[in-house]
């Protein structure tokens, strides 16, 4: 027979494991080889998973072509009155480094793009605007959170995204792009563009804070009437999930006030209105993650005092139960010892006395334990 | 026989699950779909429980009219110099919508209208000011707190006010209106309007305030009396409380400080030394909160510390219970023993010496237990 | 026979409850009626257990009158070149409501004058200067604080206080007037008396934060010694205590800083090094506030590391006792069978061997508790 | 036979009386009546100890005179182009006062020279900058931490040191001053000197915070080793130490900070570079202070769950024991009762069979007990 | 047989008494003799383990020349539009005296140099700026943290640093330096050699912030498997490796920040980006160790709580047995008495009823506690 939690300690340790693929390397800092020089673009140690992609979006107000590059010698015939809109899913060195020398980006910047795990935040060379944001979303099993590098390149009338993972998280602009002639997201400028991919990944924020509330809820429940021990671990990953939605958020708020307060000659006035929008998304985001962090102590500490309180019930019933035999077993012991001399052995109505005895000191300790209030 | 702290759970339990309808929302992040056109207005999921009302009045320090309003066509003709306050109370998208597109409202503050659960907020859109505010009500039984957004939007001479659900909230502001005649609420502009449902709105969390701290002094002296397992549980839903309360109040502050030190054309000195009076009340209300938390964070630990003395007390009883009767019990048993050769058994005062001697070893105990002040 | 500790409860508890007479209002916010129109004065509900006085000094640097006033009809003849010091002592709110609309005090001054219960605070209304500060004292027995609203309306020539309670707080500033004939108190404005007051009402700050030193170094030595109960909750008061007077203390500075920072035209530049060894005395006060907070919560972690540290001592008596008389009491129940074919007990030298042998095994035992420092 | 603990509690009590004499006073507030004119200078209660002195260097870059002053009137015929440095040590305020009336000094400077106790602080009266110091020392036996409130006076061409209690802390200073014929000690003016004195008293909070850390470092390895209560009390004190430092090295922190930014015109630029090296070794204290303190919180936590452990131990083994001996006492009990007709007491392998059995039971506890691993 | 636990306390004690060596010296503030003269450069009292060595790389964008120098003499003919760069490794206080005369560096400066221990820093003296940094590494076994101050004079056309110990740290910017024919490395000024010098010792902060986050999450699995008292001595291990990285961190963050904020002369605009990339590593670096700090508080939390949840489980097994046996107990001892007249030691079928009875109570006790959910 095996001890029940052992199984529950096993599948804990699992899914922990699971989690370490992508967690570990989620709280883990960028990977980083000391002394070398500054805009060197490190190819990444594991092959990736998927083909690299590159979609481009061209539109003016009345017109929109969409097109799957296949080489950066696609690109070179942008005119000067549209917006072009490059989003790239994966990871190339070469075709980075290809774009990014085509597009004149600082290698600064371009460093950043291809070593990920970067702290979210915006950049301001000259020409181009660099901002780097991070896509929480929140996958089964577990629930797991994963996080995603998004890199925004920003110039007049170009926009470079440069995301990990192919996934469909830029598909609701894209479709607003496609219907929206003569709307605004049409006639504006990079900026706005550059606003619209923000706005989406801050609000991915959301539905991952509600599932992290919905949880605090269960557990919440579940302490409230009986606390186990995986109840104490769940709150031990969701602090560990909070403080990692935290370090992206934090960043990001002081970027997008540092876009607002700044004069980035790319950000237009008509834009500014709405990052402050976004702007307050992110400040509604990090009330909630540091009110759920606050929530998550309070419900340790309420674990704590449940356990201390089980602990104080488990002792008093011991109590009671020992207090209460053991007078008594030491009495029935007196009267098993083997003396020849024991007068009271004799004695006809020693015996029913004696229980009579017994009774009573029984009631009397009963009655000290009702009166101390421990039964 | 059901345990007698089953009863209790359950009802807790019950309480909980009744708070978190109106609570899980309260301290969950507003609902939101990533990726929309910003400005989308957002039918809400449940139907509306009540019909929509909008209500209108109209005065100059001379006159003033009162009237419901049925659509917004029927608003078409307020002259220049009277102010028009329009009390729309209940979710209507379209009227929003509606009402939005006569008053010229950026689309953004009318998304933040219709989706609820903002952060408090200022904003400033050249001719309109936008203001969130959270009233927090306290409803029986529970008690459990209530929080609903209010929206205003101001203009010259105009006033839209926004609310979720039908309320009395306002009538002392209609009240004061209608017997004013000659008061500075007729005689000031929609920026003094404004103050007074901001004021109105703060004052309401005094109430709420005092009523946290009573039941933070009925906990205390629970406490320090007799403390139970269900004060904590009464202590972690204060707490909760407190959280929420923190979420609206401080955002509030840093708005109304915004609004006094801005130059926001709409709000006339006059009105400043007013708002500088509601920054001062909230900032007052923010005092209190941070102490009511500060209180309970001592609460919980003197729980904390009150259940460790319990519990020490009580293994103190059984030590000592112990400690005295094993070894008797041992001695006892010692003369139990069926050998033949024991020749203390048959000494004839072996008995009475014994006897004498184990109360002999229960004094030495009892002596040392006094020493070390356990009894 | 009742338990001793019952006694020491209720005591605690009779403390407790004259204690929130006071307290539970000190901590409360003020009394509040949401949408009441600003600068209402509502009249306190209690009616005032002592007669309203209202007592006038009138001096310039040769001269010095003193008077009770009996209505404020008695005021209109002070002459330009003199100093006019009005203290109320008391609340009546037709009083401060004519004395008002002669002195020309903003209504929402006048309200926070009548309305006690407020934020420490200064509030610049052009030609008068309103000043809010907290007069805190400590009452035996208990000891018990008591806070005490005093407002100071400044204005060219004239200082109006008004307080709570008949004491003697002002009584050194009174007679420093009166003798002091040619010096600074005499010869300067009403800027200079009102810093006068405000010092005197900031260093009542230090006898009770030195009372509460005193009683943090009597529960010290006590925890070190031999740590109570009732140190607990004496160190939960002290706490309570000190966040009363850190919230009176903090906007106190804020609001002094306002005043050395700011241009008010009533404060000479000569008055101004005055205001700043305020301030200074503020800080210094605010410092051993927080300071003394830091003890106390280093005491309560000492309480409980003590309640541990006993519960272990309790726990390894008991644990000593029990391992090396549980084995044994096997033993001697062992030779207590009555099975017909046990050889031993046949066995002449059983009986002495077996007691050498339980003899080591307790040696053995006491000799392993010795190994684990047990003993 | 007495306890040993009650020896060391007794111990660590004296300890903490001998501290109290001047650790009491060193976290009490100075002490303050209420009400008290500005500027007025109160003897101290207790006489001082020793007699006062009075020390002068006046110096030029080529000469040095050294002496000794008997009262105020010996000072009258410093030259304009000297240096005039006058070092008080102890406590007298006719001395004091007649002093401050030479050197024209404020009437609040001299109050805090007198009334000891201030929080450290520079303070800008025109041609004067007053300057309050604390000097932290470490005395042994304990060690107990001493603090001296050091008050620099500082003018064109003259500076003045008050101390409270004769030491050597001034000597290096002074003995600089005499060999440093041409050196900067002597070609600068009064600045240079204070700073170099300020200089002085900030490097002596180093040797205490080594002795800190000496005792942390001692402290951590006893509580890895082997935690006892004394390191729980010693932690207790070192963390009142480091409050106390704290006190002291923050205020002058921003007194430092003050006088680097304002445009005292007593301060050279040259000398400017100098304050900044002290402003920055006052942030290296800090650093070192702020770091100890999380150390020694941590060091608190440790302690506390090492005793955890240990009651954890102690449990285990008393639960060990018990759990295999109660079963096999109470199977010994069984057939040690008199029943005339228990057919197995007759059986003649009942007696080793029962032995066999009660081996077996013993057996797969300890097996259990193992696979748990409590053993 | 010795105790198992004893060889881990004492490992334990090994590794941390030789971490002392290094630790403790980390920790500890500076050394310092108050009173000395600011400039004073005292020799160190241990001899150095190894020879001082001073190395040059002078270099235009087409020349570059490596020299080993023997004495500052070899220094002197430094042409102007070459860059120099002297690394000097070891402490040697003539050398650094002679050489800071040479190039008319700050003797405060200089006192930093050579008094290792400083805080991170950047300090302008006009045509020098001094930059003190700390270069952290891990060593094994253990790991140990090792701290080294690496100190940089930067002016005109020249770069001197000076490093405590021979190591590899700066071997990548020299091969950068002589395979960077035309790169920025070899076109840029002193200000670019200083960047990419600070930045190589930043960038080693991140493979010790990797190898601290794998031991977290080592000991993180751990602790959800099986928590080990180990565990926790490792976890406040980590919190101190931790406090010591974030007391060079943070100093370092500001000094970058004032690099980037200031106006020196030496710093070009082109170096600038990549400062400002580099405050960005910083500031990357701190989110990681205080999120790694907060995970180790949060896994200190769950050990103590496992702790608590073990002692909980002991207990209940404890009470389980002991409520069973100690009843059943008392009765079998009730039948051992040696009462002559016990009517129902006589009765035929009393053995077998009570072995009955006794089950059912055994049976009713289980299903109680099964009741209780704790079996």
């Amino acid at each position: 027979m095996r001890h029940p939690t052992d199984t529950a300690r096993r599948a804990v340790q699992q899914v922990t494991a699971t989690a370490r693929h992508s967690f570990g390397s989620l709280l883990r800092p960028r990977a980083v080889t000391p002394g070398m020089a500054p805009g060197t673009l490190r190819p990444r140690e594991r092959p990736p998973e998927f083909p690299v992609r590159m979609q481009m979006v061209r539109y003016d107000p009345d017109h929109l072509v969409e097109a799957e590059l296949h080489s950066v010698a696609d690109l070179d015939k942008v005119p000067e009155e549209e917006m072009c809109w490059i989003d790239v899913v994966g990871h190339d060195v070469d075709l980075i480094a290809t774009l990014g020398e085509r597009l004149e980006v600082h290698p600064l910047a371009l460093e950043d793009v291809v070593n990920v795990g970067q702290r979210p935040k915006v950049e301001d060379y000259d020409e181009t605007l660099f901002i780097v944001l991070d896509l929480i979303q929140c996958r089964d099993p577990g629930p797991i959170l994963v996080k995603e590098q998004i890199s925004l390149v920003v110039q007049e009338g170009l926009l470079l995204s440069v995301r990990e993972r192919p996934s469909d998280v830029f598909d609701p602009v894209r479709s607003r792009l496609r219907n929206g002639t003569g709307r605004r997201i049409r006639t504006c400028g990079a900026d706005y563009l550059a606003y619209a991919l923000i706005d989406t990944v801050v609000d991915h924020l959301f539905p991952v804070l509600d599932r992290v509330g919905e949880r605090i809820e269960t557990i919440e429940t579940s302490l409230l009437e009986d606390p186990t021990k995986s109840d104490l671990d769940e709150l031990h990953r969701l602090k560990r999930d909070l403080l990692l939605m935290r370090r992206s958020a934090w960043p990001l708020r002081d970027a997008v006030g540092g876009l607002l307060r700044g004069d980035h000659e790319l950000i237009e006035d008509e834009t500014r209105v709405f990052l402050r929008d976004v702007g307050d998304h992110i400040a509604h985001a990090i009330d909630v993650i540091e009110t759920y962090r606050e929530m998550a102590s309070s419900l340790v500490d309420l674990y704590l005092s449940s356990v201390s309180n089980r602990m104080n019930e488990v002792m008093k019933v011991l109590t009671i139960i020992a207090t209460i035999f053991i007078p008594l077993t030491f009495i029935a012991g007196l009267y098993g010892m083997n003396f020849e001399y024991m007068p009271e052995l004799g004695i006809r109505w020693a015996y029913p006395a004696l229980l009579v005895f017994m009774a009573a000191l029984a009631g009397v300790m009963i009655w000290y334990f009702k009166r101390k209030e421990w039964m």
